[in-house]
């Protein structure tokens, strides 16, 4: 069915969308959710959901709302849940409360459950909805989405170059290429992921921990630091399992995994695990670890929506190259580090056929680097 | 002295600048100037110079005001001349027209007339300012101000790469990187150059003919003719002096002139004359031409304003290095060439230290390309 929307829904659904993005760093594994309760043209409830485990969005609107929800009309971000999960189905709220219209942007993107919590309100006689601001909302969640629609999580690449596409002079120095405000926006974009990988080398080298640091996000105070009380899942490609058990990065908030193509009950396997790593065997092609099938797993048994990569030249070629990466953040620092520094990406290509073709969907400055983001659905290749 | 000017006086000026931006394509070599005239706050005349032997902006600006300029105030982007050129010196104008008031945007760019406009101005009564939006007319003539004030034109650099920072395939594909917007940019580019300059190699591969044509602007068909009426100067690097007297671009509207190490009464510098180039011989260090020597010649002999390079790796490599560049303007195509693909710039360095730090000065979308302007002023090296 069309719906045709007002311009009031529209404006409705631009504050729950809003209101959504109060949980962008915290909500994790679940989506972000927004809830706007209206009633005679007049906002009488809002809500966000904020934390996994706590009131999804609707409830919280609810509350606020009372009495009043009576026969009003709520706008909300994602179609309401129509099963038990942590917390009681919002469907069922929503019915008790007696709302007259649920407008929903768009429908729960789990295939086996999707239109079900609003069929359950259309059984009672609620008016429903939804497509409104659909592009909107989906983007919200794009983690969440993929792993309910595809399996496997939204994969997000970031790398930092200069000008002249290089990442670091040929002797790996590289700090720093870009300045404090891109440094920042990367913090950011760890802590709304619900994992951060990267290759053994770039640990062993660089000796990088992966982590969201509250102080570095640039946000408020309150903000940041509840950000930065859940730590992405560590992701460590490591085939050859060269990563020590005394790595820092084992030792800091949050978890680790070492994703390896050895068995997983070799001695340095026993160790990490000793250390408090998670070893697990995937292994692949030519002795390295399975890419794809790791991406599958993060999604099923780590409940991983939104995956950072923060890699070197070969892993980032890797996984361009294999189709895998949905997205590219590339922060640019107007500098040139000339024709010997290292590539963005270890990535042989012949023919101008073969090239890589991205959409360039966002560019904003940060400080005086820019940062590009580009969707990787690739028109050739 | 120090002069306060008034909201209005900004809004004229403001106005003149963008007079001036008429001449854009086609006052080269004079610079580009715009004329507005006020009284009792009314515009009563504006004008621009167009073309290099027509009269200049005041003088348009004069004639529509007719007999009320008397008393009035004359807003200028460039102080007023006061020397016979190929037209009598507008200062001259302004006292006969019996202006109240003259302000200018800057001063004459010439250190050796600087201030004699206004101070002839002065001499007869009329008040006179300068300074207002004066760094918004430096940027109008940034190559006239440079031959003026440096005897060098201002060197912009043109490359087009991809985001991985290449400029075509290992084998030298490279058509095309960059959209019909941005090739059409560029063709804007050279309108407004007084000369183009390239490598003998990227003649000879690319058989590249450095003109402007009219239907490539991108301009309002009238504006584009005038554009491309004006062919500027095609310069080829030609150490070697292989470029063949049969070139195409020999035949081509416009001059070209040939910058060669070699002695030019060889064959091939008399072949290369007798096909309509000016062969010019500036013998610098390893058997290349001086390419600081051939700016100086430029500016001296060719009047040039601006000069746009458009080249390969290597001379951008030179010309940066040499600290020869004042603009970087790099098109940037959303794709993705590899590891094996050319570098922007044929530029080894082996430190962090080493690296060349721009400014970005202006960033813009151009079709699906990314158009990054880059101030050259360099904080290190």
């Amino acid at each position: 069915m069309t719906h045709t929307f007002s311009a009031d829904d529209h404006r409705w659904m631009a504050r729950a969308l809003q209101l959504a993005e109060h949980g962008l760093y915290t909500t994790d594994p679940n989506p972000r959710v927004g809830c706007v309760i209206v009633k005679d043209g007049e906002l009488i409830g809002e809500g966000a959901h904020l934390k996994a485990g706590e009131p999804h969005a609707e409830v919280h609107a609810l509350r606020m709302a009372g009495e009043q929800a009576r026969g009003a009309t709520a706008y909300v971000t994602l179609e309401p849940c129509s099963h038990h999960g942590k917390t009681p189905p919002c469907a069922e709220a929503l019915v008790k409360a007696g709302v007259g219209r649920v407008v929903a942007a768009m429908q729960d993107p789990n295939p086996l459950v999707a239109g079900r919590g609003l069929a359950r309100l259309q059984d009672v006689g609620i008016d429903t909805a939804h497509g409104l601001l659909e592009s909107q909302a989906r983007s919200l969640n794009p983690g969440f989405i993929s792993r309910m629609e595809r399996g496997r999580p939204y994969v997000r690449l970031k790398l930092a170059s200069s000008l002249d596409g290089r990442t670091a002079m040929q002797s790996g120095e590289s700090q720093w290429i870009t300045g404090a405000a891109a440094r920042s926006d990367v913090q950011r974009l760890r802590a709304r992921s619900s994992a951060v990988l990267t290759g053994v080398d770039t640990v062993l080298m660089d000796n990088a921990s992966l982590t969201v640091r509250a102080a570095q996000l640039g946000l408020p105070d309150a903000e940041a630091e509840r950000a930065a009380e859940r730590q992405p899942l560590r992701v460590v490609l490591d085939s050859q399992l060269r990563l020590p058990a005394s790595t820092a990065m084992l030792s800091l908030p949050g978890s680790t995994l070492v994703a390896t193509a050895q068995l997983d009950n070799q001695p340095s396997a026993i160790a990490l695990s000793a250390s408090g790593a998670q070893v697990l065997s995937l292994p692949g092609a030519d002795g390295r670890v399975d890419l794809s099938a790791l991406l599958s797993w993060l999604a099923q048994h780590a409940q991983c929506n939104e995956l950072l990569i923060e890699c070197g030249a070969t892993l980032a070629g890797s996984v361009l190259s294999e189709g895998l990466v949905d997205e590219l953040v590339l922060y640019m620092a107007p500098t040139l580090l000339g024709s010997s520094a290292r590539p963005l990406f270890e990535l042989p290509l012949d023919e101008m056929a073969q090239q890589y073709r991205l959409q360039l969907t966002d560019r904003r400055q940060l400080g005086d680097d820019l940062r590009l983001t580009l969707s990787c659905r690739q028109e050739n290749n």
